[in-house]
């Protein structure tokens, strides 16, 4: 099946809008005709939403899943075109992850993971292009480099943020950290630009542009933070974790084991391409409108929207002034991924930056398709925008700055995507600190859940399944004490 | 409530057997006289079983869970003194162990842990006693000393075994690791004997041996190649994953959590004191039989027996030979666990080895009692294997072997209990490389669950939720083919 998301560009064919995926649902609703009272709807199918239904259905809950999307996995899906996955969003993933990893093997997945990079083959360096021009160096002076910056970088306690973030999965452990979240990555260099190198200059900025996908002025100097701790505080765990282990068969083989598993409860209905208009609860039960004019109703709802769509649907009673003050501020992620077929295998050991004047800021060589082309991954910033939809000859010229190659294919995502409005987390300065409660808060019969405020692997899918597991877990405690209340007549 | 197992001692009272938990259940069996067909046995109330019996339960299975102890907790369980925790068992946890750390996410238990150690009081060091004598030295100097020794011992591959042992969650990943199944760390310490001063020997096999609680013959090199990779491949990780964070309140506020969770779904019959006599099965269904003569059924059983104590149940049919030669053979740890309660504070912050003479092996300060005494743990091993219930004055002076404390009360554990006959699996040369496949074989409608043969973190926690994890999945997936089928009457 082909989703409406996504572009995709080949000579023969010029720019195509959608992508295939095996992650798209048909037929895309099974509620038919008939009119149920659900223990709980989730809205949103991405890896939270996912999450969250299944665990209510397994546990013998009622469950309505609705999603705007034509397909499951929200900001992480896998296209399919001739059995090779071109990950559109989220993508890597690892045992260092602990929800994610408990899925994994749960689902018996652990040997469906292939390695990303490849630094045996073709043209085997990084190709660093700055104000200063570009050179090649080999991947150990790379990992050198970007340790030797990074370091230096977030070394605020004299122990390379050891002190000042001693146990990631827990915001404030030490609550000196929250200084750190007045600063952006911008006032952060400033107080560390005599340290450093032109070279380590590019490297820091190259690399957590890439995590922010955003400005160094709007960039949370914390949030940075917060993910060198979840990485053992080091570049090496940085790529260990973040980009190195990928599904096999895509993040889409992994999604469907979620919603399969919830469909075979028998207690999950669905509807896709249900963008939802408004939620209206009132004490005893939510009430949810479709942009279409469907209604359905819950005794509760868990709502796994992204922080910056949130504000999009209507409430009734309005969010709390906290919650719209959070969707309100938004996260800064605005990245733009490039997928780039590239004639030949040259370039599977390829990795390059060019920051800040390229259009996309970093790549790599991240597969070889079955024609023996290199499949080629890149990422664009907010700080210089790029909208590959608007003008696709600007977008292949940004690939060709990175490093020469001669292209068969180009796909992209997540410019302007109507249902996130930004790809994963990354905060401004001061987010996090102010309103990661607000976020989180329980409203009446509403569970707010999403990877853009779990509390460890925040921005991941590690965060997003966190987060559904929780958002679960907390109505099927709640619906339990409403039963012994008598309150709520439920299959519980 | 009081265990039975372990022991205490006092000056006051001498040496009495039990001890107090909030893992005892009572009153220990809710099946009443009721003859239930259960869609799945559990037989085992350790970590794996715990897990097992709760999602079996909360997935809409009618569930027996069967212990011959009379609490949970199998080889991880806090006992409460005036509301302080002595760790008998498994204690530490950590978000490197996924299973674990999403068990600890979703019971909301984060904000539940404290530091093991605590290196800013009193005495604040490294006590060494090697044949050679013993000396003081820093924390700084210890960590130097050990980091440096393990380095030399697992460089098997010019890469810190990092090219040996690249994913600790797929036991073969590089084939080329198994020929390290074939050594024992003797073999490999012969190897190596010429590179290391004698601090660095004594601080290998200390620490080896406080892992596998073995001797140097006994134990695979291979498997202390696997922690080594699960914990990054860093005695710093060693020491953030293995020994720095534990419940405040005790292992035992964290199981109590998965067994209540179980009971709270209506559908747990559980029986403590009932040890396990036979299990027969033929096509249809699964028997049961005590010791003291009660008959079970179901449609299923799972498993979470150790791997030591497998073939004190009689299986008609037998166990495959595999599984049995496994059994046989059996793990290596034979652990001996003693707690101190030592006057005063004085060593809060210390930390010490004895070896190769010394009863215990390995020590350090864990805590601070109400009363102000300082919590002392020791670990002895069985290459010089002490029994502490035998003779509670060789223990009292093996503590003092240790460094000089004034003991107050004194506990112990894991010497020769019958329902695990050693503490966590550690392996023999040989029996993971040709055992593993055995061990976790199904047999007929019986799935075999331990932490003993888990993935990833095999020996932990977190491996006994893996397994509990799996199995539960596996028996719901399995009764819903036969369901499909049409051959199981089951709420499925």
């Amino acid at each position: 099946m082909t989703s409406r998301d996504g572009y995709q560009w080949t000579e023969k064919s010029g720019l195509v809008q959608g992508v295939p995926s095996i992650g798209v649902i048909q037929p895309p609703s099974n509620i038919g005709q008939k009119q149920e009272q659900y223990d709980v709807i989730v809205v949103g199918a991405g890896y939270c939403g996912l999450t969250a239904a299944r665990d209510a259905a397994l546990s013998g809950l009622k469950v309505l899943l609705l999603e705007g999307r034509d397909r499951i996995g929200g900001r992480s899906w896998s296209s399919n075109i001739e059995g090779y996955p071109f990950e559109m969003g989220g993508t890597w993933v690892s045992w260092g992850q602990p929800h994610v990893w408990r899925e994994i093997s749960r689902y018996n997945m652990r040997r469906e993971l292939e390695l990303s990079y490849d630094f045996t083959k073709g043209v085997n360096h990084f190709t660093m292009t700055s104000a200063d021009g570009s050179r090649n160096m080999s991947h150990e002076e790379e990992d050198k480099l970007m340790q030797s910056a990074l370091e230096k970088f977030v070394n605020v306690d004299g122990n390379i943020g050891k002190t000042i973030m001693p146990f990631p999965h827990d915001e404030f452990h030490n609550p000196e950290v929250k200084r750190f979240d007045k600063l952006s990555v911008a006032d952060r260099m400033a107080q560390i630009k005599h340290q450093l190198s032109p070279d380590e200059y590019t490297a820091v900025l190259s690399f957590v542009m890439l995590c922010s996908a955003s400005t160094p002025e709007k960039t949370s100097f914390y949030e940075f933070l917060h993910w060198w701790a979840l990485c053992n505080f080091s570049y090496e765990y940085c790529i260990e974790y973040l980009v190195k282990y990928k599904f096999r068969g895509g993040q889409s083989s992994f999604a469907i084991k979620f919603f399969q598993e919830a469909v075979d409860t028998g207690r999950l209905s669905y509807a896709f391409n249900s963008p939802v208009a408004s939620i209206t609860q009132n004490q005893q039960r939510v009430e949810v409108r479709t942009r279409a004019g469907d209604v359905y109703h819950a005794a509760r709802l868990i709502s796994a929207v992204p922080l910056n769509v949130l504000n999009d649907i209507a409430f009734s009673p309005p969010l709390a002034q906290g919650k719209r003050a959070a969707a309100s501020t938004g996260h800064v992620n605005k990245c733009v991924k490039v997928h780039a077929e590239c004639r030949g295998s040259e370039l599977r050991s390829w990795t390059g930056v060019n920051y800040p004047n390229g259009q996309l800021l970093y790549a790599l060589g991240d597969g070889t398709t079955p024609n023996g082309n290199t499949h080629v991954v890149a990422f664009g910033a907010d700080h210089n925008r790029l909208t590959p939809e608007k003008d696709i000859e600007v977008t292949k010229q940004a690939l060709q700055d990175l490093t020469k190659m001669e292209l068969e294919r180009v796909f992209h995502n997540w410019a302007d995507d109507e249902f996130a409005k930004g790809a994963w987390f990354f905060s401004p300065p001061g987010l996090v600190t102010e309103s990661l409660d607000d976020m989180r808060a329980r409203q009446g019969n509403i569970f707010f859940a999403s990877s853009d405020w779990a509390v460890g692997w925040r921005s991941f899918i590690d965060g997003a399944i966190e987060e559904g597991t929780r958002a679960a877990f907390n109505v099927i405690q709640d619906l339990k004490a409403k039963k012994a209340g008598g309150l709520i007549k439920s299959v519980l």
